[in-house]
Protein backbone atom coordinates (compact mmCIF):
# COMPACT_ATOMS: atom_id res chain seq x y z
CA UNK A 1 0.00 0.00 0.00
CA UNK A 2 1.60 3.19 -0.93
CA UNK A 3 2.09 6.00 1.63
CA UNK A 4 1.80 8.96 -0.93
CA UNK A 5 1.11 10.94 2.03
CA UNK A 6 3.11 12.77 3.87
CA UNK A 7 3.08 11.62 7.22
CA UNK A 8 7.01 11.09 8.01
CA UNK A 9 8.66 10.61 11.72
CA UNK A 10 8.22 14.73 12.34
CA UNK A 11 4.68 14.16 12.16
CA UNK A 12 4.85 11.00 14.10
CA UNK A 13 6.22 12.72 16.77
CA UNK A 14 3.59 15.49 17.00
CA UNK A 15 0.82 12.58 17.24
CA UNK A 16 3.23 10.66 20.14
CA UNK A 17 3.33 13.89 22.06
CA UNK A 18 -0.31 15.00 21.22
CA UNK A 19 -1.66 11.56 22.02
CA UNK A 20 -4.87 12.25 19.97
CA UNK A 21 -7.61 10.02 20.35
CA UNK A 22 -8.49 9.09 16.87
CA UNK A 23 -6.07 9.97 13.64
CA UNK A 24 -7.72 9.51 10.23
CA UNK A 25 -5.09 8.99 6.93
CA UNK A 26 -6.14 9.83 3.56
CA UNK A 27 -4.64 8.52 0.77
CA UNK A 28 -3.89 5.17 2.07
CA UNK A 29 -1.86 4.39 5.42
CA UNK A 30 2.09 5.27 6.49
CA UNK A 31 4.39 2.40 6.28
CA UNK A 32 4.12 -0.47 8.86
CA UNK A 33 6.49 1.26 11.54
CA UNK A 34 4.70 4.63 11.43
CA UNK A 35 1.76 3.06 11.80
CA UNK A 36 3.01 0.52 14.49
CA UNK A 37 4.21 4.09 16.20
CA UNK A 38 0.74 5.64 16.03
CA UNK A 39 -1.29 2.36 17.67
CA UNK A 40 1.40 2.48 20.27
CA UNK A 41 0.48 6.32 21.21
CA UNK A 42 -3.11 4.89 21.93
CA UNK A 43 -4.76 6.19 18.88
CA UNK A 44 -7.62 5.26 16.91
CA UNK A 45 -6.64 4.57 13.27
CA UNK A 46 -9.08 5.55 10.43
CA UNK A 47 -8.33 5.45 6.73
CA UNK A 48 -10.43 6.35 3.98
CA UNK A 49 -11.72 3.72 1.01
CA UNK A 50 -13.19 4.58 -2.21
CA UNK A 51 -13.67 0.85 -3.55
CA UNK A 52 -14.45 -2.30 -1.66
CA UNK A 53 -10.97 -3.33 -2.54
CA UNK A 54 -9.44 -0.26 -0.76
CA UNK A 55 -11.80 -0.99 2.24
CA UNK A 56 -10.25 -4.86 2.71
CA UNK A 57 -6.56 -3.50 2.23
CA UNK A 58 -7.54 -0.86 5.69
CA UNK A 59 -9.04 -3.44 7.45
CA UNK A 60 -5.98 -5.76 6.44
CA UNK A 61 -3.62 -3.34 7.92
CA UNK A 62 -5.53 -2.95 11.09
CA UNK A 63 -7.92 -0.17 10.72
CA UNK A 64 -9.98 0.44 13.76
CA UNK A 65 -12.96 2.00 11.14
CA UNK A 66 -12.80 2.44 7.99
CA UNK A 67 -14.21 5.62 6.06
CA UNK A 68 -16.31 4.54 2.75
CA UNK A 69 -15.99 8.07 0.74
CA UNK A 70 -18.38 7.72 -1.98
CA UNK A 71 -18.14 9.54 -5.44
CA UNK A 72 -20.63 12.42 -4.04
CA UNK A 73 -18.07 13.50 -2.03
CA UNK A 74 -16.03 16.86 -2.41
CA UNK A 75 -12.23 17.32 -1.92
CA UNK A 76 -10.20 14.79 -2.98
CA UNK A 77 -10.69 11.09 -3.60
CA UNK A 78 -8.82 8.43 -1.27
CA UNK A 79 -7.79 6.00 -4.33
CA UNK A 80 -4.68 4.67 -3.41
CA UNK A 81 -4.93 1.16 -4.97
CA UNK A 82 -5.88 2.54 -8.62
CA UNK A 83 -4.24 5.08 -10.60
CA UNK A 84 -6.40 8.01 -9.46
CA UNK A 85 -7.23 9.45 -12.59
CA UNK A 86 -8.84 6.06 -14.02
CA UNK A 87 -10.26 5.60 -11.01
CA UNK A 88 -12.13 8.62 -11.12
CA UNK A 89 -14.63 6.85 -13.65
CA UNK A 90 -15.49 4.09 -11.42
CA UNK A 91 -16.16 4.83 -8.35
CA UNK A 92 -19.15 4.20 -6.62
CA UNK A 93 -21.61 6.48 -5.23
CA UNK A 94 -22.06 6.56 -1.42
CA UNK A 95 -25.78 4.87 -1.32
CA UNK A 96 -24.14 1.81 -3.33
CA UNK A 97 -20.34 1.64 -1.98
CA UNK A 98 -21.33 2.06 1.46
CA UNK A 99 -23.51 -1.51 1.87
CA UNK A 100 -20.63 -3.52 -0.39
CA UNK A 101 -17.87 -2.36 2.28
CA UNK A 102 -19.98 -3.60 5.11
CA UNK A 103 -20.37 -6.57 3.73
CA UNK A 104 -16.74 -6.73 3.10
CA UNK A 105 -14.93 -5.97 6.51
CA UNK A 106 -15.68 -7.06 10.35
CA UNK A 107 -14.76 -3.11 11.67
CA UNK A 108 -16.99 0.20 11.52
CA UNK A 109 -17.77 1.58 8.67
CA UNK A 110 -18.04 5.69 8.17
CA UNK A 111 -20.18 6.91 5.45
CA UNK A 112 -19.36 10.04 3.73
CA UNK A 113 -19.77 11.42 0.15
CA UNK A 114 -23.11 13.85 -0.51
CA UNK A 115 -24.54 13.80 2.99
CA UNK A 116 -25.62 16.94 4.32
CA UNK A 117 -28.68 16.80 6.05
CA UNK A 118 -31.02 14.27 8.72
CA UNK A 119 -32.04 12.02 5.66
CA UNK A 120 -28.85 11.81 3.99
CA UNK A 121 -27.60 10.50 7.93
CA UNK A 122 -30.61 8.17 8.28
CA UNK A 123 -29.83 6.60 4.73
CA UNK A 124 -26.31 6.23 5.57
CA UNK A 125 -27.39 3.98 8.97
CA UNK A 126 -30.10 2.36 6.54
CA UNK A 127 -27.05 1.76 4.89
CA UNK A 128 -25.20 -0.44 7.36
CA UNK A 129 -23.15 2.69 8.04
CA UNK A 130 -21.99 2.76 12.14
CA UNK A 131 -21.69 7.00 11.43
CA UNK A 132 -21.38 9.57 8.90
CA UNK A 133 -18.60 12.10 8.10
CA UNK A 134 -20.00 15.42 7.11
CA UNK A 135 -17.63 17.81 5.06
CA UNK A 136 -19.00 20.10 3.03
CA UNK A 137 -22.27 21.18 5.51
CA UNK A 138 -19.90 22.38 7.94
CA UNK A 139 -17.99 24.36 4.99
CA UNK A 140 -21.40 27.01 5.90
CA UNK A 141 -20.59 27.21 9.26
CA UNK A 142 -19.21 31.02 10.45
CA UNK A 143 -16.45 29.33 12.12
CA UNK A 144 -15.29 27.68 8.73
CA UNK A 145 -12.16 29.31 7.11
CA UNK A 146 -13.95 29.27 3.84
CA UNK A 147 -12.02 32.07 1.63
CA UNK A 148 -15.20 34.80 0.63
CA UNK A 149 -15.58 33.70 -3.07
CA UNK A 150 -15.79 29.98 -1.94
CA UNK A 151 -18.46 30.84 0.16
CA UNK A 152 -20.29 32.47 -2.10
CA UNK A 153 -20.24 29.67 -4.68
CA UNK A 154 -21.42 26.94 -2.11
CA UNK A 155 -24.17 29.56 -1.36
CA UNK A 156 -25.33 29.57 -5.09
CA UNK A 157 -24.31 25.44 -5.78
CA UNK A 158 -26.65 23.49 -7.46
CA UNK A 159 -27.33 19.57 -7.27
CA UNK A 160 -25.19 19.25 -10.45
CA UNK A 161 -22.42 22.23 -10.15
CA UNK A 162 -19.83 19.73 -9.00
CA UNK A 163 -17.00 17.86 -11.22
CA UNK A 164 -13.90 15.60 -9.88
CA UNK A 165 -10.61 18.27 -11.54
CA UNK A 166 -7.06 17.61 -10.55
CA UNK A 167 -6.02 20.57 -12.15
CA UNK A 168 -6.05 22.16 -8.81
CA UNK A 169 -3.20 19.77 -6.89
CA UNK A 170 -2.36 17.26 -9.59
CA UNK A 171 -4.93 14.48 -7.92
CA UNK A 172 -8.55 14.11 -8.81
CA UNK A 173 -11.13 16.12 -6.15
CA UNK A 174 -14.77 17.39 -6.34
CA UNK A 175 -15.52 21.03 -6.56
CA UNK A 176 -17.73 23.75 -8.02
CA UNK A 177 -17.09 24.23 -11.74
CA UNK A 178 -15.05 27.40 -12.23
CA UNK A 179 -12.89 28.80 -14.89
CA UNK A 180 -10.07 27.08 -14.32
CA UNK A 181 -11.96 23.85 -14.40
CA UNK A 182 -13.65 24.91 -17.81
CA UNK A 183 -10.16 25.93 -19.47
CA UNK A 184 -7.68 23.60 -17.98
CA UNK A 185 -9.82 20.55 -17.43
CA UNK A 186 -12.12 19.95 -15.00
CA UNK A 187 -9.22 16.24 -16.05
CA UNK A 188 -6.23 17.24 -17.58
CA UNK A 189 -3.16 14.84 -18.36
CA UNK A 190 -1.47 17.81 -18.23
CA UNK A 191 -1.62 18.83 -14.31
CA UNK A 192 1.58 18.65 -12.30
CA UNK A 193 1.45 15.64 -10.02
CA UNK A 194 0.33 15.73 -6.83
CA UNK A 195 0.38 17.97 -5.12
CA UNK A 196 2.62 20.58 -7.28
CA UNK A 197 -0.22 21.59 -9.20
CA UNK A 198 -0.94 24.27 -6.26
CA UNK A 199 2.44 25.91 -6.49
CA UNK A 200 2.08 26.37 -10.60
CA UNK A 201 -1.67 27.81 -9.97
CA UNK A 202 -0.65 29.85 -6.52
CA UNK A 203 0.04 33.35 -7.88
CA UNK A 204 -3.03 33.51 -10.48
CA UNK A 205 -4.85 32.30 -7.54
CA UNK A 206 -4.06 34.74 -5.09
CA UNK A 207 -4.40 37.20 -7.41
CA UNK A 208 -8.27 36.31 -8.60
CA UNK A 209 -9.29 35.62 -5.10
CA UNK A 210 -7.47 39.66 -3.60
CA UNK A 211 -10.03 41.36 -7.05
CA UNK A 212 -12.63 38.46 -4.45
CA UNK A 213 -13.07 36.06 -7.60
CA UNK A 214 -12.42 31.97 -7.23
CA UNK A 215 -12.10 31.36 -10.90
CA UNK A 216 -8.91 29.54 -10.31
CA UNK A 217 -9.75 28.52 -6.50
CA UNK A 218 -10.40 25.08 -5.62
CA UNK A 219 -13.58 25.36 -4.41
CA UNK A 220 -14.79 22.15 -2.90
CA UNK A 221 -17.93 20.59 -2.90
CA UNK A 222 -19.81 17.34 -2.25
CA UNK A 223 -22.99 17.05 -4.46
CA UNK A 224 -25.29 18.18 -1.87
CA UNK A 225 -23.85 21.61 -0.82
CA UNK A 226 -27.38 22.94 -1.96
CA UNK A 227 -28.70 21.07 1.63
CA UNK A 228 -26.26 23.57 3.39
CA UNK A 229 -27.63 25.68 6.76
CA UNK A 230 -25.55 28.75 7.81
CA UNK A 231 -25.64 28.03 11.43
CA UNK A 232 -22.81 28.01 13.86
CA UNK A 233 -20.68 24.40 13.84
CA UNK A 234 -21.89 23.36 17.68
CA UNK A 235 -25.85 24.52 16.82
CA UNK A 236 -25.32 22.48 13.16
CA UNK A 237 -24.22 19.36 14.61
CA UNK A 238 -27.36 19.18 17.73
CA UNK A 239 -29.59 20.05 14.97
CA UNK A 240 -28.51 17.13 12.63
CA UNK A 241 -28.64 15.04 15.55
CA UNK A 242 -31.86 15.59 17.16
CA UNK A 243 -33.43 15.43 13.13
CA UNK A 244 -32.04 12.22 12.67
CA UNK A 245 -33.19 10.61 15.74
CA UNK A 246 -36.74 12.27 14.66
CA UNK A 247 -36.45 10.54 10.86
CA UNK A 248 -35.22 7.25 12.00
CA UNK A 249 -38.34 6.78 14.67
CA UNK A 250 -40.22 8.32 11.38
CA UNK A 251 -39.17 4.89 10.12
CA UNK A 252 -41.04 2.65 12.42
CA UNK A 253 -44.82 3.57 11.41
CA UNK A 254 -43.71 3.01 7.50
CA UNK A 255 -42.70 -0.54 8.74
CA UNK A 256 -46.32 -0.50 10.91
CA UNK B 1 -38.27 19.92 -23.66
CA UNK B 2 -36.62 18.23 -26.57
CA UNK B 3 -38.29 15.05 -27.60
CA UNK B 4 -36.15 12.86 -28.39
CA UNK B 5 -37.53 9.25 -27.98
CA UNK B 6 -39.62 7.89 -30.51
CA UNK B 7 -43.09 8.18 -28.75
CA UNK B 8 -44.96 8.82 -31.76
CA UNK B 9 -48.62 8.98 -33.16
CA UNK B 10 -47.97 4.94 -33.62
CA UNK B 11 -46.62 4.08 -30.19
CA UNK B 12 -49.56 6.55 -28.94
CA UNK B 13 -52.60 4.51 -30.49
CA UNK B 14 -50.84 1.49 -28.10
CA UNK B 15 -51.39 3.51 -25.01
CA UNK B 16 -54.77 3.72 -26.21
CA UNK B 17 -55.52 0.83 -27.13
CA UNK B 18 -53.71 -0.76 -24.25
CA UNK B 19 -54.65 2.11 -21.66
CA UNK B 20 -51.64 0.98 -19.05
CA UNK B 21 -52.38 2.18 -15.83
CA UNK B 22 -48.99 3.93 -15.97
CA UNK B 23 -46.58 4.83 -18.78
CA UNK B 24 -42.93 5.96 -17.95
CA UNK B 25 -40.73 7.95 -20.47
CA UNK B 26 -37.02 8.35 -20.75
CA UNK B 27 -35.39 10.75 -22.10
CA UNK B 28 -37.84 13.75 -20.94
CA UNK B 29 -41.51 13.65 -22.06
CA UNK B 30 -43.22 13.56 -25.56
CA UNK B 31 -44.67 16.74 -27.23
CA UNK B 32 -48.26 18.37 -25.90
CA UNK B 33 -50.02 16.89 -28.14
CA UNK B 34 -49.39 13.40 -27.56
CA UNK B 35 -48.61 13.68 -23.90
CA UNK B 36 -52.28 14.72 -23.56
CA UNK B 37 -53.20 11.70 -25.54
CA UNK B 38 -51.66 9.46 -23.03
CA UNK B 39 -52.76 11.57 -19.78
CA UNK B 40 -56.53 11.15 -21.75
CA UNK B 41 -56.34 7.58 -22.30
CA UNK B 42 -56.06 7.14 -18.09
CA UNK B 43 -52.17 6.78 -17.46
CA UNK B 44 -50.25 7.55 -14.37
CA UNK B 45 -47.31 9.57 -16.13
CA UNK B 46 -43.77 9.13 -15.03
CA UNK B 47 -40.43 10.45 -16.21
CA UNK B 48 -36.77 10.63 -15.20
CA UNK B 49 -34.95 13.37 -13.88
CA UNK B 50 -30.82 13.14 -13.56
CA UNK B 51 -30.99 17.12 -11.91
CA UNK B 52 -33.14 18.85 -9.80
CA UNK B 53 -33.40 21.09 -12.96
CA UNK B 54 -35.06 18.17 -15.08
CA UNK B 55 -37.43 17.22 -12.19
CA UNK B 56 -38.31 20.86 -12.13
CA UNK B 57 -39.52 20.60 -15.69
CA UNK B 58 -41.35 17.15 -15.57
CA UNK B 59 -43.31 18.38 -12.88
CA UNK B 60 -44.26 21.61 -14.60
CA UNK B 61 -45.02 19.43 -17.40
CA UNK B 62 -47.24 17.56 -15.62
CA UNK B 63 -45.56 14.53 -14.15
CA UNK B 64 -47.98 12.25 -12.24
CA UNK B 65 -43.97 11.58 -10.18
CA UNK B 66 -40.89 11.40 -10.85
CA UNK B 67 -38.30 9.05 -11.05
CA UNK B 68 -35.08 10.79 -9.68
CA UNK B 69 -31.98 9.36 -11.42
CA UNK B 70 -28.67 9.28 -9.68
CA UNK B 71 -25.70 8.71 -10.98
CA UNK B 72 -25.36 4.67 -9.73
CA UNK B 73 -27.65 4.26 -12.34
CA UNK B 74 -27.10 1.52 -14.85
CA UNK B 75 -28.07 1.71 -18.33
CA UNK B 76 -28.88 5.17 -20.33
CA UNK B 77 -28.84 8.82 -18.19
CA UNK B 78 -32.81 10.23 -18.54
CA UNK B 79 -30.37 13.45 -19.37
CA UNK B 80 -32.69 15.57 -21.69
CA UNK B 81 -32.22 19.08 -20.49
CA UNK B 82 -27.97 19.41 -21.23
CA UNK B 83 -25.65 17.80 -23.38
CA UNK B 84 -25.32 14.28 -22.54
CA UNK B 85 -21.88 13.63 -22.99
CA UNK B 86 -21.10 16.77 -20.97
CA UNK B 87 -23.62 16.33 -18.42
CA UNK B 88 -21.71 12.57 -17.32
CA UNK B 89 -19.09 15.07 -15.26
CA UNK B 90 -22.07 16.33 -13.11
CA UNK B 91 -24.95 13.95 -12.61
CA UNK B 92 -25.36 13.52 -8.81
CA UNK B 93 -25.29 10.18 -6.71
CA UNK B 94 -28.58 9.17 -5.98
CA UNK B 95 -27.92 9.70 -2.07
CA UNK B 96 -27.36 13.71 -2.96
CA UNK B 97 -29.85 13.91 -5.84
CA UNK B 98 -32.86 12.38 -4.10
CA UNK B 99 -33.68 14.87 -1.24
CA UNK B 100 -32.84 17.62 -3.44
CA UNK B 101 -35.42 16.91 -6.01
CA UNK B 102 -37.74 15.60 -2.69
CA UNK B 103 -37.52 19.73 -2.17
CA UNK B 104 -37.97 20.85 -5.70
CA UNK B 105 -41.25 19.47 -6.28
CA UNK B 106 -44.56 18.50 -4.94
CA UNK B 107 -45.02 15.25 -6.69
CA UNK B 108 -43.98 11.59 -5.58
CA UNK B 109 -40.52 10.82 -6.26
CA UNK B 110 -39.43 7.77 -7.41
CA UNK B 111 -35.74 7.08 -6.23
CA UNK B 112 -33.14 4.96 -8.56
CA UNK B 113 -29.50 4.31 -9.23
CA UNK B 114 -27.53 1.37 -7.51
CA UNK B 115 -30.58 0.57 -4.67
CA UNK B 116 -30.51 -3.24 -5.14
CA UNK B 117 -30.86 -4.75 -1.58
CA UNK B 118 -33.59 -3.80 1.59
CA UNK B 119 -30.83 -1.11 3.09
CA UNK B 120 -30.98 0.91 -0.44
CA UNK B 121 -34.42 0.82 -0.27
CA UNK B 122 -34.55 2.19 3.49
CA UNK B 123 -31.96 4.24 2.63
CA UNK B 124 -34.16 5.99 -0.14
CA UNK B 125 -37.26 6.39 2.14
CA UNK B 126 -35.00 8.25 4.65
CA UNK B 127 -34.07 10.24 1.88
CA UNK B 128 -37.60 11.10 1.29
CA UNK B 129 -38.70 8.98 -1.87
CA UNK B 130 -41.96 7.46 -1.68
CA UNK B 131 -41.00 4.79 -3.77
CA UNK B 132 -37.75 2.33 -5.74
CA UNK B 133 -37.33 1.73 -9.38
CA UNK B 134 -34.93 -1.84 -9.23
CA UNK B 135 -32.86 -2.61 -12.33
CA UNK B 136 -29.97 -4.22 -12.37
CA UNK B 137 -30.82 -6.64 -9.32
CA UNK B 138 -34.04 -8.01 -11.14
CA UNK B 139 -31.46 -8.79 -13.96
CA UNK B 140 -30.30 -11.72 -11.77
CA UNK B 141 -33.75 -13.07 -11.95
CA UNK B 142 -34.20 -16.45 -14.31
CA UNK B 143 -37.28 -14.87 -16.11
CA UNK B 144 -34.65 -11.92 -17.19
CA UNK B 145 -33.66 -11.88 -21.06
CA UNK B 146 -29.75 -11.31 -20.29
CA UNK B 147 -27.42 -12.81 -22.75
CA UNK B 148 -25.03 -15.44 -21.34
CA UNK B 149 -22.41 -13.39 -21.14
CA UNK B 150 -23.83 -10.43 -19.61
CA UNK B 151 -24.99 -12.76 -17.17
CA UNK B 152 -21.91 -13.87 -16.12
CA UNK B 153 -20.32 -10.54 -15.89
CA UNK B 154 -23.21 -9.49 -13.40
CA UNK B 155 -22.18 -12.07 -11.47
CA UNK B 156 -18.81 -11.33 -11.25
CA UNK B 157 -19.59 -7.70 -10.96
CA UNK B 158 -17.28 -5.84 -8.09
CA UNK B 159 -18.57 -2.47 -6.81
CA UNK B 160 -16.11 -0.56 -9.10
CA UNK B 161 -16.38 -2.50 -12.39
CA UNK B 162 -18.75 0.23 -14.28
CA UNK B 163 -18.15 3.19 -16.02
CA UNK B 164 -20.19 5.49 -18.14
CA UNK B 165 -20.07 4.84 -22.14
CA UNK B 166 -21.30 6.36 -25.22
CA UNK B 167 -19.80 3.76 -27.48
CA UNK B 168 -23.00 1.14 -27.75
CA UNK B 169 -25.67 3.34 -28.50
CA UNK B 170 -24.59 6.81 -28.52
CA UNK B 171 -25.95 8.00 -25.51
CA UNK B 172 -24.11 7.69 -22.19
CA UNK B 173 -25.40 4.81 -20.26
CA UNK B 174 -23.75 2.59 -17.13
CA UNK B 175 -22.49 -1.28 -17.75
CA UNK B 176 -19.76 -3.24 -16.53
CA UNK B 177 -16.46 -2.71 -18.59
CA UNK B 178 -15.53 -4.80 -21.34
CA UNK B 179 -13.24 -4.36 -24.33
CA UNK B 180 -15.55 -2.25 -26.42
CA UNK B 181 -15.61 0.34 -23.71
CA UNK B 182 -12.06 -0.41 -22.90
CA UNK B 183 -10.71 0.48 -26.53
CA UNK B 184 -13.57 2.62 -28.12
CA UNK B 185 -14.10 5.27 -24.98
CA UNK B 186 -15.90 4.58 -22.50
CA UNK B 187 -16.49 8.35 -23.70
CA UNK B 188 -15.92 9.22 -27.14
CA UNK B 189 -17.09 12.07 -29.09
CA UNK B 190 -16.55 9.57 -32.35
CA UNK B 191 -19.38 7.79 -31.67
CA UNK B 192 -22.35 7.66 -34.33
CA UNK B 193 -25.03 9.59 -32.47
CA UNK B 194 -28.16 8.05 -30.51
CA UNK B 195 -29.45 4.76 -31.59
CA UNK B 196 -27.10 4.82 -34.31
CA UNK B 197 -24.15 3.43 -32.69
CA UNK B 198 -26.19 0.21 -31.73
CA UNK B 199 -26.38 -0.73 -35.86
CA UNK B 200 -22.67 0.27 -36.02
CA UNK B 201 -21.58 -2.59 -33.52
CA UNK B 202 -24.21 -5.04 -34.18
CA UNK B 203 -22.49 -7.77 -36.54
CA UNK B 204 -19.35 -7.39 -34.17
CA UNK B 205 -21.34 -8.00 -30.91
CA UNK B 206 -23.47 -10.85 -32.57
CA UNK B 207 -20.41 -12.52 -33.93
CA UNK B 208 -18.82 -12.26 -30.41
CA UNK B 209 -21.74 -12.92 -28.34
CA UNK B 210 -22.27 -16.16 -30.82
CA UNK B 211 -18.80 -17.34 -29.77
CA UNK B 212 -19.68 -16.69 -26.31
CA UNK B 213 -17.95 -13.56 -25.71
CA UNK B 214 -18.97 -10.20 -23.98
CA UNK B 215 -16.34 -8.30 -25.70
CA UNK B 216 -18.66 -5.88 -27.56
CA UNK B 217 -22.20 -6.48 -26.34
CA UNK B 218 -23.25 -3.41 -23.82
CA UNK B 219 -24.00 -4.82 -20.27
CA UNK B 220 -25.90 -2.79 -18.40
CA UNK B 221 -25.02 -2.77 -14.35
CA UNK B 222 -25.88 -0.25 -11.76
CA UNK B 223 -23.20 0.24 -9.09
CA UNK B 224 -24.49 -2.32 -6.71
CA UNK B 225 -24.75 -5.72 -9.10
CA UNK B 226 -22.38 -7.42 -6.37
CA UNK B 227 -25.58 -7.11 -4.15
CA UNK B 228 -27.63 -9.12 -6.74
CA UNK B 229 -29.30 -12.54 -5.57
CA UNK B 230 -30.90 -15.16 -8.33
CA UNK B 231 -33.86 -15.21 -7.08
CA UNK B 232 -37.46 -16.03 -9.19
CA UNK B 233 -38.38 -12.42 -9.72
CA UNK B 234 -41.86 -12.41 -7.46
CA UNK B 235 -39.61 -14.13 -4.73
CA UNK B 236 -37.08 -11.35 -4.93
CA UNK B 237 -39.91 -8.45 -4.76
CA UNK B 238 -41.19 -10.08 -1.77
CA UNK B 239 -38.02 -10.93 -0.31
CA UNK B 240 -37.27 -7.32 -0.88
CA UNK B 241 -40.55 -5.80 0.91
CA UNK B 242 -39.95 -7.73 3.74
CA UNK B 243 -36.43 -6.90 4.40
CA UNK B 244 -37.40 -3.39 4.02
CA UNK B 245 -40.29 -3.29 6.31
CA UNK B 246 -37.95 -5.41 9.10
CA UNK B 247 -34.98 -2.79 8.38
CA UNK B 248 -37.48 -0.19 9.32
CA UNK B 249 -38.76 -1.70 12.35
CA UNK B 250 -34.88 -1.39 13.65
CA UNK B 251 -34.85 1.97 12.84
CA UNK B 252 -36.96 2.39 15.78
CA UNK B 253 -34.15 0.74 18.30
CA UNK B 254 -31.52 3.35 16.80
CA UNK B 255 -33.69 6.26 18.02
CA UNK B 256 -35.11 5.66 21.46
Amino acid sequence: MANRAPFDDALCCVVEEVRPELVSFHFGLPEAALLARVRAAGATIVSSASTVAEARGLAERGCDAIIAQGANAGGHRATFLAEPIAAVAHQPGTLSLVPQVVDAVDVPVIATGGIADARGIAAAFALGAAAVQIGTAFLFCPEAKVPAPQRAALRAARDDATAMTNVFTGRPARGLVNRAMRELGPLSPEAPSFPLAAAGLAPLRATAEFAGSGDFSPLWSGQAAALGRELPAAELTRALAAETLALLARGLARAT
